[in-house]
């Protein structure tokens, strides 16, 4: 009854996820909405590994502990004993870590803050100032910060009181479900961004683009978990391609 | 720096996905959404082998092909791998292979029949006719079946004609994106079955609940992927007891 062989297999995506599982649940969600795929057997083959026991990332960055470090470690030696050969972390704050991964993997880790600026320069809509909404955590390790000063972008951010009062709040309020609150305190941090300048914005905290969706404001906003998302898929078609050259064509699906 | 340790892991469910990654990220939010958790790290740690190159499944069937077996039996080890320690299948017809996989592995694999009928039961509908919504070949198969013959509950199914016309043309709209096609269709065939004297249903086919989604039907509705995604939280609350039971409490996160 055996009349199936296995053909040579696809590169697979590893997205070491958990952080939370409904960021990781709306990352899937977003890579298929991506990909060009007329079948089930056209989407792109992902191995995800979403284990929510991380600790919390901004909690530990901002107190110095390295808590998270052994979680995301062996995710990542998971995902590489799973055949994975790229890997994508859809949470901003945990790229903290993202260039200890990198060194411990021969793998490509993409980075959020690449696809996300990546993203803002292919819309040319010529942005010079860009207003970042982020945790506490993912502003002081500066995860966006050398991918837009390579491109000659300022980032302006939050005061203190605006970031406690208004955008940690808010991120909290989402993860509490209160959806509505958080949309009225992300709205007046956003028009304070643009108030200073920003003629874009990072809505750079998986929770905020969900509290944001539908509220008009006077600036593009890129989501980098959409961004991350593109940035995978197009990983994935170039692999595939490269794959499809070098592999005899009786062994491809 | 290293001022962590990792605790004794919890249990893992393993995600045998991919058939097709939209219903996956469906049967991932569910999980979420039927987990008592009031933070992330309560959740329940996942795999997914979302590997959507499986060949489609009811095709299989139908022509007498064994093709998706290597690929479903290449995903239990990967998740063995990764030491999950029970498996399910968000796909109904690919339980056709359920009872292989389940002689190919130590672990628990949840059955999508069996947790829709447990739901069924655990509603106290007095249903002793179940209409059955489902692939041609999920009908075949048998997979709901046996687990309605052992509560004595008849199953009601539709003729070879509405079976064509109207449910897999149903679900080729789905597919294919066209959703209002789709709720017309399947509203019909739901009717048909009530008329013929069902008094529960059973949306067997991940696509069906997608377009029935507010509708207002004459009989009660089962969405096997919220049930089996239920049961495997009751699988998970009673493994994370049993480890907590027989673990040192200084190792528990």
């Amino acid at each position: 009854m055996n009349d199936a062989v296995m053909p040579l297999p696809l590169p697979r995506l590893g997205v070491l996820g958990g952080m939370g599982p409904l960021a990781t649940a709306d990352f899937l969600v977003k890579l298929i909405q991506a990909t060009p795929a007329a079948s089930d057997q056209e989407h792109m083959p992902v191995i995800v590994h979403n284990v929510p026991q991380v600790p919390d990332r901004s909690t530990a960055f901002l107190a110095g502990s390295d808590a998270p470090w052994p979680h995301l470690l062996d995710g990542l030696r998971t995902l590489e004993a799973a055949g994975c050969a790229a890997i994508a972390i859809p949470c901003n704050t945990a790229h903290v870590w993202h260039a200890r991964l990198e060194k411990e993997t021969a793998l490509p880790v993409l980075h959020i803050g690449e696809a996300a600026v990546d993203a803002l320069l292919r819309q040319s809509l010529g942005a010079r100032k860009v207003g970042i909404l982020a945790t506490k955590a993912t502003l002081q390790a500066r995860i966006y910060d050398d991918q837009l000063a390579a491109n000659a972008i300022d980032a302006i951010t939050p005061d203190a009181a605006l970031q406690t009062t208004h955008v940690s709040a808010a991120i909290g309020a989402v993860k509490g479900g209160r959806i509505d609150e958080a949309r009225v305190l992300l709205s007046h941090a956003a028009r304070a961004l643009i108030a200073q300048g920003a003629d874009a914005l990072l809505l750079a905290c998986t929770e905020i683009p969900v509290a944001l969706a539908g509220v008009s404001l006077d600036a593009p906003a890129i989501d980098p978990t959409d961004a991350l998302a593109r940035a995978c898929v197009g990983w994935w078609l170039d692999a595939r391609n490269e794959r499809n050259a070098s592999a005899p064509l009786e062994s491809q699906p």
